[in-house]
């Protein structure tokens, strides 16, 4: 028994939105969708206006997310809610945010087809600068609309362009100060549900012949120095042996092997964790011969428990000051940027799961490592759950390749639990 | 006693040319005397004509150092030749170099005030471009001056202008191409020894209180790749878990910390061997939050034995085979550069030693872990030797801090040492 045919025949309506949206940002090999630029703003222009030819109402947020609502018979209720979102990283992937998008407008298509009208709204949600490529800021889009940004956010630069997040969010034309007031500036009360649709950024449903869909338990949370600075001294390379040495660059080395023996114990005892050094570099004054005096580096700590990314963090920093010792250089610590783990809500989950059945899309669940402004918006109490997508490659990369059935079949699940809701509700 | 009354009196007269140069070329909080600069040549000519008020000669060979000559009695026996090289890093030191040119004007000085006349013709070599800092090649003057030089070498570009070494060379007016013509552009039958005085660039000589002066045993070899390649694959570091990740940082910092538990094995072993990796840096695609695809670092292994060096590159060759096995990346390796490990000549170190015993100045004998022009010049068939004065905070740094009662103790060591082969010669 095939997985709901009035989906799947929507594949060239779903396939036609994913081109016209890749050619509009195409970048060298792959896409760009910087976060409040004019390019981001267009995609949102096209989402509104390939919405409304399907019946659908447009409207944006004080943050400047885009909602295209499906009107529900008693619009009274509180809406379900789906959706992700429209940016990318530079050189990114045609899939990663867009496909959450393209899934809802998928359902309007395949009910507007049938003429089916849902018993409440139906909104699809295309958020804003979602990646923190740019400006060095995650999920601005979802954290704006419920005024959780903060002074310090808006003053984040640019990466490589002289302008501050703020400013991009006002040059878009909204009120960048309002975003850091504290409190929703969406009416919450006005949300049943929210489930984001997402390809998944690891390897585990690509390597499935028939589970190509999973239904995510939880979001792991993080702790990231962007910047820990291990200061030695430089001396030359050919002139100062071992004892007289303080190899910023190797005190760094032996710190990061350390940290994954310590790791591949820590899985072996069944913990969840992921760690990473993403950047790395040695000073400006670095030279072939010299023993570097200044080694920097990020670390990234990962897990869907915030007890077990604590405990190794504190870890780091414990072998930090020891290795520092034993190497006589010092690990300088930049403030860390806190992510909390985030489970999905065990109500939607567990709808997914069997919208899924009744779908007949085999599906498994699974964590997901990355992060999603699905988890910012569980954290205001909205229940949330998400759906991903197998997808080749990974991520953050033009080489994404989302399968359209294993999209297709995403979109099934979703459609399933809206309209079992739905039923629920009549 | 006191060491040679005669030397301590130049000091005024030693400061005053440091003084002079160290103005010439200044730079930032160090200086700054680019090989086959406009303002090396300027330093050059001004120890030239300070050479000639003390009734030196002064001529240039082919490759552009300057010779300047204290006429001896017996015109026709091959000089005993002291120097160093007039060039310095980016905002290096006052004394990497100068100390060794300055000495030789020491004695001229010297013996000029006390108007002794050498039995044979005493030279002071003022080598051009020792530093690779700026080219990427070494020892320039004095490969030079001996044909040495390659095509390659003259087509290495400038690290930050629009030139190459060969153009640099032929703007002072020299011709390049002569340089690599494979035979000495010099008479090396008409030098007797060349003996170098130089800062030590280590720390050994400086934590001692009474011997504050060296006799170097011979100039450390090395094996230098710039740039090792750790190529594996760039993931989403917060979805891709420890199994599935292609790691080029984590199994480059695995590799460095193999690499210090084998040195530090080996120096308990008794071996000579100094490891450094001076520059590292991840790609420039590199992200906080992802898996680095790519990881390039240099590695530069020195030792006085060519057996051990040789031995512990092919360790590195092997532990990087095997970590990359491990950890599913490879290290893609570039062409090494070596240096042969050069012991001075026994006759010159014996000299060297007695004269330092008859001159009143304690000395200890010490590997030069650093290279320098002496071992290119030893390579060539001179017989060769090399003073070491105390140094604080290492060199190619503003604070290199020689003090001047260490220089004319040196001075006094090399005035000894040429006198005392002088008698022999009458």
């Amino acid at each position: 028994m095939s997985a709901r045919p009035d989906i799947f025949t929507a594949r060239r309506y779903a396939s036609s939105i994913f081109d016209a949206v890749g050619r509009m940002t195409a970048y060298h090999r792959g896409v760009k969708r910087q976060g409040y630029s004019d390019t981001e703003t267009d995609v949102l222009e096209y989402l509104a206006s390939t919405g409304q030819s399907l019946g659908m109402e447009a409207e944006y947020d004080r943050a400047g997310n885009l909602w295209l609502t499906v009107p529900g018979a008693d619009r009274s209720l509180p809406a379900l809610v789906t959706g992700s979102h429209a940016d990318s990283v530079p050189e990114g992937g045609n899939f990663d945010g867009l496909a959450g998008i393209i899934a809802g407008l998928v359902l309007a298509y395949s009910w507007h087809r049938r003429g089916y009208v849902p018993a409440r709204d139906f909104r699809v949600l295309c958020l804003r600068c979602e990646e923190n490529a740019f400006f060095g800021r995650a999920y601005v889009g979802s954290s704006g609309m419920l005024g959780l940004l903060t002074q310090d956010d808006l003053l984040l630069r640019h990466r490589t362009e002289d302008t501050t997040l703020g400013e991009a969010i006002s040059a878009c034309g909204f009120d960048s100060q309002l975003l850091t007031c504290g409190k929703p500036l969406i009416d919450i009360s006005k949300i049943a549900a929210f489930i984001e649709l997402h390809i998944e950024q690891g390897p585990v449903l690509d390597q499935e012949s028939e589970i190509r869909t999973g239904i995510v338990t939880g979001i792991r949370g993080s702790v990231l120095h962007k910047h820990i600075v291990c200061r030695g001294e430089t001396a030359h390379g050919g002139a100062v042996d071992y004892e007289y040495r303080r190899d910023a660059f190797m005190a760094s080395a032996v710190l990061a092997a350390e940290m994954e023996k310590h790791w591949t114990k820590w899985l072996e005892d069944g913990e969840d964790l992921v760690y990473t050094t993403g950047v790395a570099f040695t000073g400006e004054n670095a030279a072939y011969s010299a023993v570097p005096g200044e080694f920097t580096f990020s670390a990234d700590i990962r897990s869907l428990s915030a007890e077990t990314r604590d405990r190794f963090h504190e870890l780091l920093l414990a072998e930090a000051e020891r290795i520092g010792r034993e190497h006589r250089v010092e690990f300088l610590i930049d403030q860390p940027v806190y992510m909390v783990p985030t489970p999905t809500t065990d109500d939607v989950r567990r709808r997914l799961l069997q919208a899924a059945e009744r779908a007949n899309v085999p599906v498994r669940e699974l964590p997901s490592g990355a992060g999603h402004d699905a988890a910012v918006i569980a954290s205001a109490g909205i229940p949330t759950g998400m759906i991903f997508v197998a997808n080749q490659n990974g991520s953050h990369n033009p080489f994404e390749d989302m399968q359209m059935p294993d999209f297709l079949r995403g979109c099934a699940v979703l459609a399933q639990t809206i309209e079992d809701w739905d039923a629920e509700s009549v």
